[in-house]
């Protein structure tokens, strides 16, 4: 089995260029991680140009933060485009059931586009199943403990099944699932919820992954999930006493810039189900 | 009387949900300053969906920076939402008299909307007043002084009249005032100026102070700017030889994460009138 | 003749304001880069009121990053106006060449409006000068290294004719020329290519120099340069084994800061030809 840290040497070796369609709070962080991790970013988001620019990429996100009518337009045609090339789309459904509007962008965006990896939190991941209608919005809402753990890798499972994707949910613990095996992650830390952007980072660092080794999906995804909760830890680690969110999340990607695919594998806590 | 450790205690234990409808600029220093204060920022500016996503919160902030036709829209349709929710909305009219686009998409939203806090600089507060027709852009203009400061109460006073609403004009001193109390705040450093955004979070504060205690919205908006203040001088002094402005925006978001009620009252500055 | 270091001293003093039309990607940067040199940022890209904006300033920036229709329209007004009032715009044609939208943008730019500094890297360039079709994204693609750089040259000479700019080439080493004379600047770091936006954060910077000392807009362009690479230096130098390129951004930051004019001149590592 390809190990994770053969996975993230590959990023480094084959520098992949990966297509963001993303919101604007976290543009930037998305950008320098993915620079940080040795993929080139490209940031582009008009229906006029989306298609092209995904022709030029390795990998493509496609995230629902911020969300506008142009975007949604982008998103089909970039997501169409990649699909055609057989490059890795990754899909973020920020704030999925927090509005019609978003709600129903994730559910067309799924209906006429092939995601490889699909990664949101429990609540998300619920609205798209259908399971519930609403979200609480887009960073709170259910999340995965030991009493859910059972019944989110079943969604996990059923919703990998549905879309023919790997289904991330993160949380607590983390779960990333194919149709039929788990990985369990147990690394992390609880700041990480208190910087914005953590979750549209590794949803950028996965189409990397992806894009760098597109054999194993569930693999890669569950590589980038645990390159980024390690990365949280060593960046949690590495806070004086005054610093708080902003000197971490400088912290974290500047961990990922300094990750090498040996440490990732011994810090890996992983249980595969 | 509430103190202001008191209701930054509030927002600490009651993690008020925030909609921000904001500039692409500052958005992310918004998101993670609301973070630091233990809130939960949703940035949303689609008119097809913000009073959805207004519905879901107990604050909301609208910043006129990098302004266009749809966030307009969003605004006025969320600025009526949250009226009829009856929570806390705080204006940021960033160049409010730089062009006529601006000034008269704040006055619609002042005839349109009832807000709790108008937060901006002398020279925006004037322009809305009446008192003068152009601002000189963003960030420069009239301050307010030792000269200028009994002027600048005067128009607060009458500027709260006007709108019925807390007026805070931020400067050299900050002025904090409704119809009849006056708070001046001489909290603050002068490096703050020099950080793109410290208006932008210091109106995202505001919201998540009132949303937490609602009860003197007066005195919740000088908590607001006192703490923005206080972390103002917290992160100069963390500032060592080499760092400058970029690295002192992240001192101060990382303040704000610090910060206790305890502190915050020990620190404050100020006088009321 | 003037020197680098002169020139960022007027920066300081004059404190120009500087309208920038740019990608939300780096915007924060942008604006704070701005700040750390001691000019003044506005953003602004609604067609409603680019203008209007542009004539409170002293300097324009239009940046093709997150490229969309309206903020085509807000550059080209804002263009016209700044060519009208007689102040210095800068064109970043940032991913010129990997789509027919930016590629006709900028084509359409340069025959409305009159630049006073063009500054991409070689493949936007090339793109722009006919010799080449289709970039390969946004960071990637031709450098500048020994072997190019006699081509590279006359590229620059060629292109600042046509079009009646200064034309500036990063890389590796960076070239600034107009019709006869060019510097070829050695400063910078390898660090800087894995940072985003610090060529949008110079084109900024650029503005900010050519309005603060319009008299020679070579020296101006190249000094800002300068001041860019030897601040990456300086960053790179800062930097503790824990960090990577997130740090490094903030450090580069705070470099323009602290950076003064002898030490400008004392660090700067040019050939005139």
């Amino acid at each position: 089995m390809t190990t994770f840290g053969t996975i993230l040497s590959s990023v480094h070796v084959k520098k992949p260029r990966i297509h963001c369609i993303t919101n604007y709070v976290t543009a930037n962080d998305c950008a320098n991680i993915l620079l940080a991790c040795g993929a080139s970013p490209i940031m582009a988001d008009a229906p006029e140009e989306s298609s092209e620019i995904t022709a030029l990429c390795s990998g493509l996100v496609i995230n629902l933060g911020t969300l506008s009518d142009k975007r949604i337009e982008a998103m089909l045609l970039s997501g169409k485009k990649a699909n055609e090339m057989g490059i890795p789309v990754v899909l973020d459904p920020v704030g999925a059931g927090a509005s019609k509007f978003r709600t129903n962008a994730a559910s067309r965006l799924l209906s006429e586009v092939k995601f490889s990896v699909i990664r949101g939190n429990l609540s998300e991941i619920k609205v798209l199943a259908g399971e519930r209608y609403t979200s609480h919005g887009v960073d709170t809402a259910d999340t995965i403990d030991p009493e859910s753990m059972t019944g989110a890798i079943e969604l996990a499972k059923s919703f990998s099944r549905k879309f023919n994707a790997v289904t991330v949910i993160t949380g607590e613990k983390d779960i990333v699932s194919d149709t039929e095996r788990t990985f369990i992650i147990s690394n992390g830390h609880p700041i990480m919820s208190r910087i914005t952007g953590c979750g549209c980072m590794l949803s950028s660092l996965t189409a990397a992954f992806l894009a760098a080794d597109g054999n194993e999906p569930l693999t890669a995804a569950a590589a980038a999930v645990c390159t980024m909760d390690i990365c949280g830890e060593i960046g949690a680690k590495l806070m004086k006493t005054s610093d708080g969110n902003a000197g971490c999340r400088s912290h974290i990607i500047d961990a990922v810039f300094n990750l090498r695919g040996q440490e990732l594998d011994r810090q890996a806590k992983i249980n595969i189900i």
